[in-house]
């Protein structure tokens, strides 16, 4: 099988090794050579190579989501999950807005514009969420509102007539994801339930839990049938303290809280995302040991002591090679173990042998 | 790290795959720029430039035993394991006579020649079997023999000046293999039990066992020692009627039988043997699940049905992109299950949809 990925991160990058492994050959579109997923794949491709991109791919499919228009029109027909997907997430507000009237539950929210933010936050009440409407990932263009004054520092990240979306902040017990992946003949898998701990908009680290929400398995089989999708679909959710379930955000893709997976799982999401798109039966999403992930963020190997991370019992760790950037996701380590307690005190391990070594 | 593979078959190809995910970088030494290691590794280079290879690494491991005295001589200083373990490899009678010197057990023997061989099997007596003293693995140059014509069937194949090993064919109950692993600094570790299943010589699939058998871990502790290894060491042995452990034979790299261990160990062999190279702390052997693996033999992608294949709940399909030959090792598939019973299930049912294919 001959598999294009749009995308050269890390996502792309773990879904190549995945299936290399099963004698898959890979093509990359990227405009970096040396991007994650570029350097593992058979071929490279810069975007203005598209078409022979298309011609070396029997199935395209993505592991980003802000693709350029002028290549997803060329990729089209060929592209797994459909690329209408994307639509949905070119935007915040049109996502916020299918979710509204899908009657799916999410924060509640109202559109604004620069030119109207203040007013709109006022009559919407603190504390809010602003997010920008266009290329929001990682917590980007997201910021938190308690006072007047903090729409201020947003106007001057932004030009007046842009949009944004305001939601309520909402004051959750947990946040937890679920993964699901679906082939084309409707056959629908999910993966354990994980719950997540951001830091600053970025996914810090998660884990699985025996525990099962009825009401957020529901939604994501439904999302996946709603969509019509093909591939794999993560759904993020606020756990309210008064028990709802609030959709969060959704990617039609691999995600970063599905990485576990890989060493947790009969079958990863990235191979589970392949035997999707290429017509492939779909794998068990089942847990084989409690397990979970920690990131590696804006560290090299030369700042981490891999001695002390090896030596943590099952411990297993990915490094993408990218450049150092401050907070950018550099590698992660996935963990293994006998009992969710054991994970959690391996996991609090982790994190301060990673992150004790940051300089201060 | 820089690390350098001796040999580019799929040993090499998984340790590559398991070391790219950690950031480490790879060289391999192989005469076909198409071998498995050799397309996945950073770099590339043929016997001849062995002193480019060895520049280019920072500590070099084998994955294949019958490396050229002259390369050996050369890596001698970087190598880890140390070369003089496959001093005791280049030769089978070599690798009995240090069991017999050293009191460990295994399948009582002679040493013979082709111009004896007929008159020292008759006095040896029937059935036994013959082994050609070099180069022989995946039971190449092996011979059983029932009755004095068989030995003219050998001598056909072989010099009359060659040496040969003459074993007492044993009537084991089961064939099983212990893997372990030890660093510079002494600890050592055991992978759990499997139980092997070969087919002229060739392993077919194997699965582990909850079982202990401490006489054959003993021997395998000792052997550590003695070897005064740093690296991997697999040991095959019979289990015979009578509750006998004996010596098969042993390797000391990344082992076929340990194949199950990328997805039903905490840590891999292959991360392991990388580990103990690289100075770093050793991984656990744990069992996640109970797990196996079935070898793909003599067969094409094309041969094979992955919609089946595939179909079965938890495996994992590895494919080396070897040219076919008859009874060559193409991949194989890790299978992971809930009990043992339902692993030997699927077991029987991967060898019924691998090998039904088959043409007859």
């Amino acid at each position: 099988m001959r598999v294009g990925i749009l995308g050269g991160g890390q996502l792309g990058w773990m879904t190549v090794m995945e299936g290399k492994r099963m004698g898959f050959k890979f093509s990359v579109l990227d405009h970096d050579p040396e991007s994650p997923a570029s350097k593992v794949a058979d071929r490279w491709f810069p975007p203005e190579r598209v078409e022979d991109f298309i011609k070396a791919s029997e199935v395209i499919t993505y592991e980003f989501e802000h693709i350029p228009q002028e290549v997803l029109e060329k990729v089209y027909d060929l592209t797994i999950p459909s690329v209408n997907l994307l639509e949905l997430k070119r935007s915040r507000i049109r996502e916020k807005e299918f979710y509204r009237k899908e009657g799916y539950p999410t924060p509640d929210f109202i559109i604004s514009s620069g030119d109207r933010l203040s007013e709109d936050i006022k009559t919407f009440g603190f504390p809010c969420v602003v997010k920008a409407e266009k290329l929001g990932y990682d917590g980007k263009g997201q910021y938190r509102v308690f006072y007047s004054e903090d729409v201020d520092y947003i106007l001057k990240n932004h030009h007046s007539e842009e949009k944004f979306l305001v939601e309520r902040l909402v004051d959750f017990n947990f946040e937890f994801s679920l993964i699901g992946v679906r082939d084309s003949r409707g056959n629908r898998k999910i993966y354990p339930l994980t719950v997540n701990y951001h830091e600053g908009g970025i996914l810090l680290y998660n884990s699985t839990r025996a525990l099962q929400i009825k009401e957020a398995e529901e939604i994501l089989l439904s999302l996946m049938e709603n969509l019509n999708l093909v591939g794999l679909i993560a759904v993020e959710f606020f756990y309210t303290w008064d028990g709802k379930v609030l959709i969060n955000e959704m990617a039609p893709r691999p995600h970063n809280t599905g990485h576990y997976s890989l060493d947790g799982c009969y079958t990863s999401q990235f191979e589970n995302l392949l035997r999707a798109v290429c017509g492939l039966p779909l794998g068990s999403t089942r847990l084989k040991a409690p397990s979970g992930m920690v990131n590696i963020l804006g560290l090299s190997l030369e700042d981490i002591s891999l001695q002390e991370l090896l030596s943590v019992d099952g411990s297993k760790l990915y490094w993408y090679g990218k450049s150092k950037k401050p907070r950018r996701k550099m590698g992660h380590i996935n963990i293994t173990a006998t009992t969710e307690q054991e994970l959690e005190e391996k996991i609090e391990r982790l994190l301060n042998l990673i992150y004790s070594h940051e300089p201060s």
